[in-house]
């Protein structure tokens, strides 16, 4: 379904069928955009349950908020997409400032491709011969694209050479060196020395570019704000004496510093702002992705701005409405959402509201508990207190933004007064 | 992608592009069929990383396997499709004797419809307004679609009456009661009297019509063969109370009786063996799902076939290969796969083999663990004797194939020697 202005899929006018778990049997037939115009109430609309909601406000917010903050800070954001893999949230992302869209692997950057992303920053080495192949038909088909990926091992520099050869690639592929956020810590070059080994190897070869360093604190073992801190304050130490050492190329233009996830990118404002005069322009790069939705568990917890409330708040934005299935004893109720629908690998669904089958009123969903998850259902412990009946819907808060998008794909959005705006198409 | 013949779509028109991941770029436009046709090598055929192979030997083995088992053990059969939601394979395990395929949630049972499958069991209350209405007019549309479904509580049964008589059902539902396993079980009604209430309500209904009785026993709290078979004893003598009572209506020709996933089909055949004669035939109904693959982890440990090897031994049918991106040290490597792509609710994957990029030789996965997943990222630690370098290919076996399928579209078939001979499409 190209759309014929940019040969980019369509989203709107994707059929709505069977493939889309919640989304009205009715509306069967209809395009995604003919039934997000008739703008349905998400509870009276014939949306079936298990149904996850994405508040069209609360999205909103968030994205501007980002903006804001980026813009404020002096940072170039390119949000990290894997955690929605929306291209719809990807274009607003792009229309609130976003310098270009993150990707985790290349099946991701094809997606971002197929739907237009013009600068793709892929936060990992990219050793795939294959991957590599397309990689390159891609650059030399579009010099508008921009694309930047680590390197974080000279066996994978000359991996990337070798593939990008036997590819014919036309244009070099400009990587940034990866410094690892700790000795233990996720993928990344241990030490300095090392790091220039790697850049060593980079010049080397004529396939590739060193155009930066980055790296990701996100998964630092006992990350706390000073490790943090003097883990970014090496990356940039790093730029510099690259800089000094001229390993980066000044037909560039520019000198990209890349970190920060949705834990500390208060910190990473901080130190990049403290980042010296280099000899050329420096893009510090910004990589969130959470932020997008928000969360009502990780990273409610550990978001920033819990630390600089006077910057503003994120809204989390799901909320996972399922019914009750069975409630066989005044202690134990089920619902009909399960592993298959909800985020389940940090923290377990938080009930939230009740929506009363036979009033319609929706209210908190007091004494109520979730104390576990099968494939297809939510175990519910419920107290005294607790008004649950068969055929309620329990609205749940979720934890963990990545695990929660990847359950759905196409996600209606709600506004708060429950009518369906919109639907979201996701791509894992 | 309508199939002309019968209406129900078309897989194997499909077309390959980005929405799939691992599918080769160069494959971008074939059709699935056409790409098949081709019999790429996994390896060298142009496939990304991670990709998850199914194997074709093992999926054969493993349906012609229950489908035996089944026979002897005279019990219909009737697995669990939420496990793979891959209609490919429900044709395949309809093929194999299978009466029907079970169902989970209402969303279920439109894919299974959809292509076209005619008998379905739901193991769940369906109290969902929306799904009846939906149910109602695929029972009025096609007399020979057969739909079962659990009540467990005279409110669900008044909700699904008050749906049923609201879209005009001409035809009734047919409903099991589901005896819970075990007090604090899942879903299911905990006592006898309770469920001769749910009965009589279901009896004083026009739109629901009691045709036997159901449970599951894989969620009973500190299962062990004595208790399993005790609650078996439990749910027959159910069975023959409620024919005594003549609570089943005669003009339906049989009683349902039904239980039974992966872990204790040994111990329903035995019960189910001794189904003392009852009024009408028996169908004494298997529901296992997590067969069809099989897994490196939960079902390896608890597969009945280990108490039971006389009567054959399942394959574990997946392998998920991804590949090193970084070695940064000689105790420490990062694969390209993560929580996206592997199951890891009950267990991590477990490195298998070793498939290295220099010379494309498979080697054990000697002094390699993986220890823990991102939602990307495999972490393995590599012991002194492990022999890994970036871009080699690491083979690893998972557990619980309920969340292995659901995290991919469409799945390589691969024959022994690496060709891939079908791709599986999932509908979750």
């Amino acid at each position: 379904m190209p759309d014929p202005a940019n040969g980019t899929p369509d989203l709107a006018n994707e059929r709505v069928d069977h493939r889309f778990k919640a989304l009205p049997p009715d509306a069967e037939g209809l395009t995604v955009g003919e039934l997000s115009a008739q703008r349905r109430n998400l509870f009276t609309g014939g949306f079936t349950t298990p149904v996850l909601a994405l508040s069209a406000e609360s999205v909103e917010h968030n994205l501007r908020l980002l903006e804001t903050y980026a813009e404020r800070h002096g940072l170039a954001f390119a949000p990290h997409g894997k955690t929605s893999m929306a291209p719809q949230l990807f274009e607003r992302q792009l229309e609130h400032g976003a310098w270009g869209i993150t990707a985790a692997v290349p099946h991701q950057a094809r997606v971002y491709r197929a739907h237009g992303i013009s600068r793709i920053f892929l936060g990992n080495e990219l050793v795939d011969a294959v991957a590599l192949r397309w990689l390159a038909a891609e650059l030399d088909a579009d010099p508008d694209f921009r694309f930047i990926c680590y390197v974080d091992s000279v066996r994978g520099v000359e991996l990337m050479d070798e593939a990008l050869r036997a590819a014919g690639a036309a244009r070099p592929v400009d990587v940034v060196v990866e410094l690892a956020a700790g000795s233990t810590g996720r993928t990344g070059v241990r030490t300095e020395a090392e790091c220039a080994a790697v850049a060593d190897a980079v010049a080397a070869v004529p396939t590739l570019r060193l155009v930066g360093v980055a790296g990701y604190e996100g998964t630092m073992p006992g990350a706390d704000a000073e490790r943090v801190r003097e883990w970014l304050h090496r990356l940039v130490g790093l730029a510099a004496a690259f800089d000094k050492a001229g390993r980066f190329d000044p037909a560039v233009g520019e000198i990209v510093v890349s970190a920060g996830g949705s834990e500390w990118f208060d910190t990473v404002a901080e130190v990049f702002a403290e980042i010296p005069e280099l000899s050329l322009p420096v893009l510090k790069l910004l990589r969130s992705g959470a932020y997008v939705s928000h969360d009502d568990g990780q990273y409610r917890t550990r978001t920033p701005f819990n630390r600089i409330p006077e910057e503003g708040a994120l809204q989390p934005a799901f909320r996972l409405w399922s019914q009750v299935v069975s409630r066989p004893t005044a202690e134990q109720a089920f619902t009909n959402a399960g592993k298959r629908d909800a985020a389940h690998d940090l923290h377990l669904p938080e009930a939230q509201v009740v929506r009363d089958a036979r009033t319609g009123e929706i209210r908190p969903a007091e004494g109520i508990t979730v104390t576990g998850l099968s494939d297809q259902h939510a175990w519910l412990a419920t107290g005294p207190g607790a008004d649950l009946e068969v055929g309620d819907w329990v609205g749940m808060g979720l934890s963990h933004p990545c695990t929660i998008f990847d359950k759905w794909q196409l996600i209606p959005v709600v506004e708060a007064d429950g009518t369906v705006v919109d639907h979201i198409r996701t791509f894992f």
